[in-house]
């Protein structure tokens, strides 16, 4: 993806940026990143993960960015830090820069006179921007991309393609939006009365802190009456869904697949797996992690690692559990029942040591 | 979201629309609705769960919708009635009215020459309506969105943005259908034949009843031969999957992130929680409740509250607990031999009393 | 869907093409496909499935597929076969084939200068080629789809409406994307530093192989470096999430809901069921199949079926017995404990036989 032209920097010029030391040359110069594994000429790799250590022989980068302890797991010149994952990440944002805003509002696009767009913006083809939107500097407004009426999109953010922001939401600044993404979709707010629903009008909106970033056709509600809140620094990613009313604290990381129904409110710095279900109304301390998979159905007070996966096996052995697992609560009535039943043989027998 | 020039109802006058009866001051005046928490001047809040029940206390409501048991506990104006969230939703929908199809084809609107549109329709920008397609009376047709060939939407439905209807589908009364949703892509129908699959023609179509809401990014797959088929009164959340020639009974709610295979049939009735995935050619009763992330795998045939979720632990305690399921069986042989052993021990001595 | 005017093949015509034998009357002649139970005149169905072998003496199809062993369940004309599904996915493709582009870019769409589109292929409304992309012969690219710079999409592709295809990515011959479907947004690649999540940027691509399917609203995101990549004749059902740069081997199937976290390779010919979970670096062997709602945590190494499914139950036999699971560990240990004391009590007694 990096063109032959894109420019290149030497090692002392990086640390130089971004701290670390050096080991071996330091003037050598990198183009663009890559794997240990695949690593070319003019590129700079790096290893976060021990299990891949023995990559650090072999591979054929220029340069490579280690920890402290793989200081001398290396032969090629080396960057050594504290976090080569997060130096990593700092390297390649510098080799691999987000293109800027293209100032304008495409010919193919339409947006309401009473729009308020930023001269700096990029509005892109068949986007729609309605009454009273507002988006801020340099943002970019991707292809097919529908901002309802009042919607305001802070400076500095990328929504991408086919994303739809809808009525009265508001989105912070620096905030990365995936294409597909729905925000503001009405809540499943429905009540029953007399053999069918009545639908409960869903009122709230949907607000979303800066430096957030929503993975691809993940849908967040507006909320039913008080809003639904996103705080800064979220990181969600595809296919999630997070119903009216739920607050998600600071920085926390939600992985693909996750569901959160509505007014759940999830704490700051938690780190939530894929295919996770949270179960209404619940409430979730700060710091928490939780594994992929598993069904939240009550609260969480503490931080710590929640889990609760149904370990897989070949489906003969599994069946066998599984039969088993139905008849769990009898088999410790049982168990209860010998226990007793062996206290009683054995009243007057002390055991033998 | 609702204007300072919004119109007020007087307690008196909602309980002539919607009937109640009143407690306290019947001519205070209200013009939107809010949450006992967060509820501010002339504005009507709600009780319907006991255990927000202090609220009452300390709201600053003008007025509170309550049900019989609680018309005590509050001090500010209240409306007394059987069923407070039903009664709410009715209120709000006074207060909150959807807006109404501003009627006609936006000039960046794709409309086939021999597609059938109301004149009282409204068709949002960069909409496609192909050839044979027909939309009804007061029906709003969102940005981007499109209906392909043969499609047939019915009077006062609400499609939002980006939502694709397939070819041949058709979709009754006052249907609301967020965006994101695809209606009738194919099936997943393959069939295996020396070493790659064959694709099996997918020419149903899916048929949606009347008052169906279905929520963002959801799915519902066109049948295989004979139709998919979306009974009136259902309300489908966000994410959800319907596969090919699934049957859904009226009235029947499904919350989001349900996966659905193809053929299940599920009855009238029926409340499914989130995350619930049930295998194809199942068949569901009517009434039937489903626990949120409950896999079902086989027929329901009788209504009640099925469930199926793994309890959730701290981590180290789901990982003895765990370790132990894949011993389960053999645990329960262990058992039954220590019963049989014990039976066998005491064969000439009865039980001490 | 099949139009008065389709053509009829008999019974005869067909065979010539597809081989197999008939039984009864060669001559039929039929029009379209359908179910054995709803099947009308001119009708062509199938039995793949032993237990609808009733349905063969009450259809009123006027020809069925059958295998060899139901030749003689049916007393209509019959084509007899090795694969009776298999057999009707190719009748039914010759009865329903599917339409053929209709070329030319539409004026309403937005190509870039310096996209590349075969003369041959169809560009629907309000689509957006961006620059560098490339479109192949026959290719349909569906109203509003969007191909992001240098895309490129193969010959004999169809890719409905609304699909986004990001920078870079490439697309084989003869592949379908049904609406919806993201390839190509971000992966989930953050560096945790310092209190704040840093952006690792997405430079891999996904490749997508010929014969391959996709549902909708499936998202597959491209490789943090090294590219996504999904072999050839690989079938994705609808709202699948594949992360970077996971590898599936050709001739796997997947069906809805399924979630891939990063860098899993699962190998060729792997089924795999709706609603499976599959952790990040797992490898998965070929010819692997796993049950739908499956949470896969570690490697498979060998071909056979794997299981993880908690078994549904009424809701108070569940609710007992899930109670117990978290106490399994311990009641493991009771049991051992009551193995030891009776070892201990019997050890001068010798069982009964």
């Amino acid at each position: 993806m990096t063109s032959a032209r894109s420019p290149t920097y030497s090692l002392q010029e990086i640390i130089e940026r971004f701290g670390g030391e050096i080991a071996g040359d330091a003037s050598v110069r990198v183009r663009c990143v890559g794997t240990l594994e695949n690593a070319g000429p003019e590129t700079i790799a790096f290893l976060a993960n021990e299990r891949y250590l023995r990559q650090l022989q072999t591979t054929r980068a220029a340069a490579v960015i280690v920890g402290r302890s793989a200081r001398e797991g290396a032969t090629a010149p080396r960057i050594v830090c504290d976090n080569p994952y997060v130096y990593f990440a700092r390297v390649s944002a510098l080799l691999n820069p987000p293109r800027s805003a293209r100032p304008g509002i495409d010919p193919a696009a339409a947006a309401h006179p009473q729009a308020r767009i930023d001269r700096s913006a990029e509005i892109g083809a068949y986007a729609v921007i309605a009454c009273g939107a507002e988006v801020g500097p340099r943002t970019i407004v991707g292809p097919g991309t529908s901002l309802g009426e009042n919607v305001r999109i802070g400076a500095d953010c990328v929504l991408h393609a086919g994303v739809t922001v809808c009525s009265g939401c508001s989105v912070g600044d620096r905030v990365v939006v995936h294409p597909g993404v729905v925000i503001g979709a009405d809540g499943f707010g429905i009540a029953f009365d007399e053999e069918r629903w009545v639908k409960v009008p869903q009122i709230g909106r949907v607000r979303i802190g800066n430096d957030v970033e929503i993975g691809a056709n993940t849908t967040i509600d507006r909320g039913a009456i008080d809003d639904t809140v996103i705080e800064e620094g979220v990181k969600l990613d595809n296919q999630i869904q997070i119903a009216h009313n739920v607050r998600i604290g600071a920085h926390t990381a939600i992985a693909a697949c996750t569901g959160i129904a509505g007014s759940v409110h999830i704490g700051r710095f938690c780190r939530i797996g894929g295919g996770v279900g949270i179960a209404g109304h619940v409430t979730i301390a700060d710091h928490v992690e939780i594994s992929g998979q598993t069904a939240i159905t009550k609260s969480i007070d503490s931080p710590g690692v929640y889990s609760g996966v149904y370990p897989f096996e070949a489906n003969r052995d599994w069946r066998r559990n599984a039969a088993q697992l139905r008849r769990l609560s009898e088999l410790a009535k049982r168990v209860a029942a010998l226990e007793a039943r062996i206290a009683e043989l054995t009243r007057d027998r002390p055991p033998h040591d």
